[in-house]
């Protein structure tokens, strides 16, 4: 987990008050549900199986487990309705500025265009950023999550780059 | 540092044999050369400045005392000509998938098409990867460096996402 986090952060939507906080173990469920309710990560096999239960709790335990890696979930009135992951990397260019990294962000469909998502991002690049100290936040979306193109632009994202991804042979 | 990486890696390239090793405080001057030597992180402000040497060499540090980060040189004839930096990192996605996280791939501009390149990127796909467990490679690239991107598309790396980045205001 990345201690310097300023968590838990409480904050207000459009839905209800809400609490941003760091996952736990007792979060599997609703994260496997989370994921499974994204096409884009169903076609890939996130599908909330049983089967696939350990596989997600190895995962959580690793990210938490690490100092440079934390997994936070959005808690409304008791119910994980988002998520995302951060990765503090330090770098050499850029005169050696330290990275923030944003993977799996996710917000249950139902709730889409309710303010957490906004939310969320401003607290990664206003409050996480600087506790950390990156000077730089970056994140890779599909090519088809337009919506989420916009999202990211709206909030002051810049999309310069090309994300390629390589699966290994295994 | 990664301590799971096969390092150090010899290899043959059309330019003689090189190796692919850790970098050491010894390779500073070598690596902000290497940074200069592009015309897209010159523009980022990374000039190879005396005035920076202390904030590269801090950089390196933190890299390489992190265990889920390595910074590797590609060594020819005892001259550094390329670089790139590693993250293992854990994630939810891809029930429970490690990722591979290459970033900052700098290869002398002198001896491009040298196959150093692509011995480097064969190396991670082929042997880092497999050897931190990870079943995803990912990178991103500026859009404006389209030889790169043809080069990780014929290294079998797809490019099907857009890279964002927010800098951080400080």
């Amino acid at each position: 987990m990345l201690d310097a986090l300023p968590l838990p952060h409480p904050f207000e939507s459009r839905v209800g008050s809400a609490v941003l906080r760091r996952a736990t173990g007792d979060d599997i469920d609703a994260l496997m549900a989370l994921l499974a309710d994204d096409p884009i990560s169903a076609a890939r096999g996130d599908v909330a199986s049983d089967a696939d239960h350990d596989a997600y709790a190895r995962a959580l335990r690793d990210i938490l487990a690490e100092p440079s890696n934390d997994l936070l979930v959005v808690d409304l009135d008791g119910t994980v309705v988002g998520t995302l992951q951060l990765t503090s990397i330090p770098g050499m260019a850029r005169q050696g500025a330290r990275r923030l990294l944003v993977e799996a962000v996710r917000v249950r469909s139902s709730i889409r265009s309710s303010g957490i998502g906004s939310a969320v991002m401003r607290w990664v690049s206003d409050a996480a950023a600087p506790a950390l100290g990156a000077s730089l936040v970056q994140l890779t979306s599909d090519a088809a999550r337009t919506d989420a193109h916009r999202f990211y632009e709206r909030l002051g994202y810049a999309g310069s780059h090309v994300g390629f991804k390589y699966d290994v042979q295994r």
